[in-house]
Order: C-alpha cells, then sequence, then structure tokens
C-alpha cells in the first residue's frame, strides 16, 4: 500500500493506495473516528452496485455500521438536483445526522453527487471517497463536488473535502476496456501538467496500464493523485493555479456538453481536449511538436484526438461561453508550453479557438 | 446609521442599520469591491419586489451594475430545490461569473434560498444580505442559508457567509401588522438567550417597537443584530454555542412542518416553542417563574403562546425527530436558566416533552 497527503491544514487527509484495500473499510473509518452510532450512507451506481454493493455493505457491517444505501443510474445524468433530493430522502429515512458519513463507492459520477450531498446534508457532513475507476482518481483528490445543470457541467456545487480517499486498484479489474483508456487520459494529464518525467513512464508502460498490471497502476495512481494532491495543497479554492488541472477541460467540457453527456465519455472529452489545447500553444508561439507529441501519446492508449464529424462548432463554441472558467468575457486557456508544464492564458482568442476547433473535426 | 462587525477573521463583515440605507446601495457594493464589469442577480419575492424591486433595480443601474433578477412567489414553499434551479437558470442566462454577486432583498425565506444559490453557483460566489423584515435580523446574520426539503426544514444548505449585511429600516415601515409581531418574536429572543437587560428594554418599549418607532427599531436591531454577532463570531459552524441561537426552534420548526408551513409565521412557531423551552426548565428543577414571565413579555407583543389545538401531538414528535439538532438518537434542547441566560442540554426525556407540548395545547 502506499500512502500520501493532502496538505490542507486541519483539512487535510490521507490518500490510500493498493490492491485489497476495501477489505479493511470499517477499520479505516474507525481509525479516522467515524463512530458506529450513526448511521452510514453508501451511494453508488447500478454498475457499481452489481460488483461491489453487497460485498462492501457487508464489510461495513460487520463492522458495526448502519448502513443506508442510494443506488443511482450509472452516467452524468444523476449528476441532477433531482437525484441530490431523492439521496437525501435516503439519508432523512434512515435518521442520518450531524456525526454521519457519506460513503462515496463509484466513479467521478458518484464521487461529485455524494460529495455534494454530504456537503449540503444539514449543512454539512463527513465524506468518504471510494473510487472504482482510473479516472476518479482526480474528481476523488481535492474536495470539488458538484451536480450539473442543463446550460452547464459542475455549476452547482461546493469545496467539500473528503476524510480520506480509499483507493482499492482491485476494484479497477472489472473495469471495461473504453473505461480504462478514458481514465489513463486524466492520469497522464497530470503529468502533462507538471511532471514529463512521469509522461515518459507513462508513454513506455503504456501497455502494462492498458492490461491493469497491478504494480504500474499503483505506480501511476500514487504518481497522479500526487500531482492533483500538491496543486490541491497550494490552491484549494482554485483561487488560481489549481486551473492548471483544467487543462484540455475548457474544450473537452463543450465537447460533452454537445454530444449530450454520454457520446463522448470525460476522459475521451479530455484527450482531444488535450490536444486542442495544445494546437492553442503553436498559435501562441510554442514549439508545434508539444500538439504533435501530445496526439501521439494520447494515441498508443487508444484515446481519440479528433472532434467527431457532427458535431457543431457553433454549439461548440456556445457551450464554451457557458462553461464556468469564462471571466469577465475573457476566454481563459490552460496551455502547454512543454510536455509537463503549463501556463494559465486569460486571453486567448476565441478566433483561434475556434479555428483550434475546425482543425479538430474528423476527417480535416 | 449603526454599524457592527461579525468577527469572523479573514470573513469578517460589517452589519449597516439605519434608515434610507437602500439609497446607497451601489456605493456600498463598491466599497466592498463589487464591480460592475460581472452581472448581479438581486433575488426578491413577489411581494417585496412590489415595494422595492424596480426602485433597488434603478439604483444599481444607475450605479453602473447590470442587473440580473430572480422573482420567487412569498412564502416558504419557494425554498426549495426546484425553486434553486430556475434561479441558476436565471443566473446562466444572464451570465454571472465568479465574480459577480447575488443579492438577497427580502426576508428569511429570500436571504435563505438566495445564500444557498450563492454558496453552490460555481462552488460560491459572494453575497449581500438586503434584510426588509424585522424577522430576517436572525436569518441574514451569521451565514446559515438553506433550502427545504419535504421532510425536514433546511436540511439542504451551507456555512456562507455575506460579504455585508444591509439594514434599511424603512424598509419595515410596509411590513404587515402580524409580520412585526413575529419579527420581534425573534428579536426578544436574542436578549432571552444572552441579554437580560435588552429582555427589560423590550419590555418598556413593546408598544414603540409595534409601532415601529424608527429608534427604537434601529436600537433593537442594532443590539439583536449584536448578539447574533457576538455568538456566531464564538462559533462559525455550530459546533456547540450556536445552537443557543435556536431557543425555541426544536419545538417551534416542528409545529411549523406540522402545520405545513403557512399556518404560523416561524417568528410565531418560535414563541410558542420559547414557551415550551421555559417549560421544560421549570421540569429540569429551574424556577417556574421563567416560563411565566417568558409567556407575559411574547403576549405582549400580540405573539401566540399555545400550540393550535388541531395540531397532532405524535405527528409534532414525529416531525422533531427529523430535525436535524438531534445527535444519535438523544434530544437536544436550549434551556432558559433564567431570562438571559440558556444552556445547551442534550439528554431532555422525551417524555417531558410530549407532556410539554401536550400541556401547551389552546384550551389546555
Amino acid at each position: 500500500m502506499k500512502q500520501l497527503t493532502v496538505e490542507l491544514g486541519e483539512r487535510s487527509y490521507p490518500i490510500y493506495v493498493g490492491e485489497g484495500l476495501l477489505n479493511d473499510i470499517a477499520a479505516t473509518l474507525g481509525k479516522h473516528r467515524i463512530g458506529t452510532k450513526s448511521p452510514l450512507l453508501l451511494v453508488t451506481d447500478e454498475q457499481v452496485a452489481k460488483h461491489y454493493l453487497e460485498r462492501v455493505k457487508g464489510l461495513l457491517e460487520a463492522g458495526g455500521y448502519k448502513v443506508a444505501t442510494a443506488v443511482v443510474a450509472s452516467g452524468e445524468k444523476s449528476k441532477s438536483l433531482s437525484v441530490l433530493e431523492d439521496i437525501i430522502t435516503v439519508a432523512l429515512e434512515a435518521g442520518l445526522d450531524r456525526n454521519s458519513a457519506v460513503l462515496a463507492l463509484g466513479g467521478g459520477v458518484v464521487g461529485d453527487l455524494a460529495g455534494f450531498v454530504a456537503a449540503s446534508y444539514m449543512r454539512g457532513v463527513r465524506f468518504v471517497q471510494i473510487p472504482t475507476t482510473i479516472l476518479a482518481h482526480d474528481s476523488s483528490v481535492g474536495g470539488k463536488v458538484a451536480v450539473n445543470h442543463r446550460l452547464a457541467k459542475n455549476v452547482i456545487g461546493a469545496f467539500h473535502q473528503p476524510e480520506f480517499v480509499l483507493y482499492d486498484i482491485a476494484t479497477l479489474k472489472s473495469l471495461p476496456d473504453r473505461e480504462v483508456r478514458a481514465g489513463l487520459s486524466e492520469l497522464v494529464k497530470e503529468g502533462f501538467i507538471l511532471d514529463r518525467e512521469f509522461v515518459e513512464w507513462c508513454d513506455a508502460n503504456a501497455e502494462k496500464l492498458l492490461a491493469l498490471d497491478s504494480a504500474a497502476l499503483e505506480h501511476a495512481l500514487y504518481i497522479g493523485c500526487g500531482v492533483k494532491a500538491k496543486v490541491v495543497s497550494e490552491d484549494e479554492k482554485e483561487g488560481g493555479l489549481r486551473a492548471i488541472l483544467n487543462l484540455g477541460h475548457t474544450i473537452g467540457h463543450a465537447l460533452e456538453a454537445v454530444a449530450g453527456y454520454g457520446e463522448l465519455l470525460h476522459g475521451e472529452a479530455i484527450a482531444i481536449g488535450m490536444v486542442g489545447a495544445a494546437r492553442l500553444s503553436a498559435k501562441l508561439g510554442n514549439p508545434a511538436s508539444i500538439a504533435s507529441e501530445t496526439e501521439r501519446i494520447l494515441r498508443q492508449f487508444g484515446l481519440p484526438v479528433r472532434i467527431p464529424r457532427h458535431l457543431d462548432t457553433d454549439a461548440i463554441m456556445g457551450a464554451m461561453m457557458h462553461d464556468k472558467k469564462f471571466t469577465e468575457g475573457s476566454m481563459v486557456f490552460i496551455i502547454p508550453k512543454d510536455i509537463g508544464e503549463v501556463e494559465i492564458n486569460r486571453s486567448v482568442s476565441s478566433v483561434w479557438v475556434r479555428e483550434v476547433v475546425d482543425s479538430l473535426k474528423e476527417g480535416e
């Protein structure tokens, strides 16, 4: 098992990464002073429930915990206020109180949703992240929780840090192949942001990672979570630096919104967005090799690097205008200056963005 | 004008109390570094909108601000996730960004609702409280914001402190008589909690307050807000002390829930609840005179001190079980030990609570 800490003063918390950690979930809760008197709420989705719900519930009950469960539909559509309200109904009916904790067992959707339940239920109860996807290494660290509005993603939420993150890499073995690739997209992203060495390691170990080799996954998640933890520690509430984590997200979120949440997985949309950011970088005077190298590495992981032809450029540009990363009308982009180094550019010309979007259309 | 400060370190903020302060709203926003580049969202209800919306909007626009408005139905029913979602639609369509601010113009419902919009929109934007009722002196100070769930009040929310509270007592002059009385209930409550002298002053000045005498109101709101600010400064997130502000609220919230939000005004329910808490105090061995004195003073303000006969005791007890002020099954009550002095009692027998509820039924 590997352990690292997200340093946030009195809100600091550990991330545990290793195979088989779920077996000790009850003891780990106890170690974090989450007692058995108040009921727990275990939130998961239908897909994850099939594999792990009964087992995790059983482990918790064996540890003396009362456990209420909320199983939501798999996919981004569950990140809504109406699903949030349904989960809060479960919480109230189960008698959750201020000493209770909410456990998110699943991917990023479950983590974001359950995290906002924990942030808002009785104005905030404790929260534990148990990510079961590679992608969720990113969303499970850092305390950003939210649901979507029909006009924009993640626009209703909070900053609410978990008590701990428990990453049992055994749970990754049941992931569909496409989700593995999409998860690795966000993991390599952490390297593209500020760890060239990690990008090179991923490049050299792509096959092992795609084959879900335990040692490779443990190392990659440890390093990836470490990058995330470092950035979050320096800027908890996204005052500035933390925005660098959004490399590829401005275009990526817009693609997801226009494609209607589902056609493109988040990690796939981010892969395309990272290539877009690298092409913007070239327009800003940086070497064109950043874009070609980014594209080459992402292709190695079987990730898409082109925008599906039927997605309308105007619609994509419009979706970006609704994105919360716009401030006072100017377009903010995270721009790679090199592999493993980014800058926040607050005055990217929307004309250039449109040109890059067009250049990324399939078949161009 | 009187000014006091809620001391919360870097989140400290002022409360301005005085007649005609709304005239300077634009300048006051500017003083608090809320600039004119990003649009403002002004949230109010239909009743308040009739009197003040056009005027306040005009004052803001004259100061160079772009202003989006959301007018909700008057009353507790607007404190719902669905109304919250509607307001966020307005915010997105108006292009509110992270530098925007949400202004709550109205009573406690508007403040709680708009405050939770501000807390959750893009994970938190700035927030200004402009209370237009006496009752709202309590809810507008301290940063507790929330909406209701059909099973419990204020159960979905956050702690989100405003940038400032602007209390223009001119806006109180249009309040219906019943709301004046209900507001004074919560104002006297601040005295019952920790300022005997203020209770005596209220007792001596009841007529002036009921007649909305400007000087009396300014003094009473200044002192009442001061009590609230003092308690909040010492315990921002209701870890312990802050719970004393809930004097009368355990029974009061249950009465509101059972009566179906509307039959009893909040301040009326709290008045009955304060008498209930005082009667529980007698059962705990304190002088019975606390209850009779509490009742006498509240009657002077024309407030109800008995539970409407048709409200079922079992339903009232059941509603209390859903109230978030229960921890691990034991019943927590704020108990007056004297006029102007309270204690938090975490082990009040539910049998006694039932006896007190029965004893408070009209006609008993």
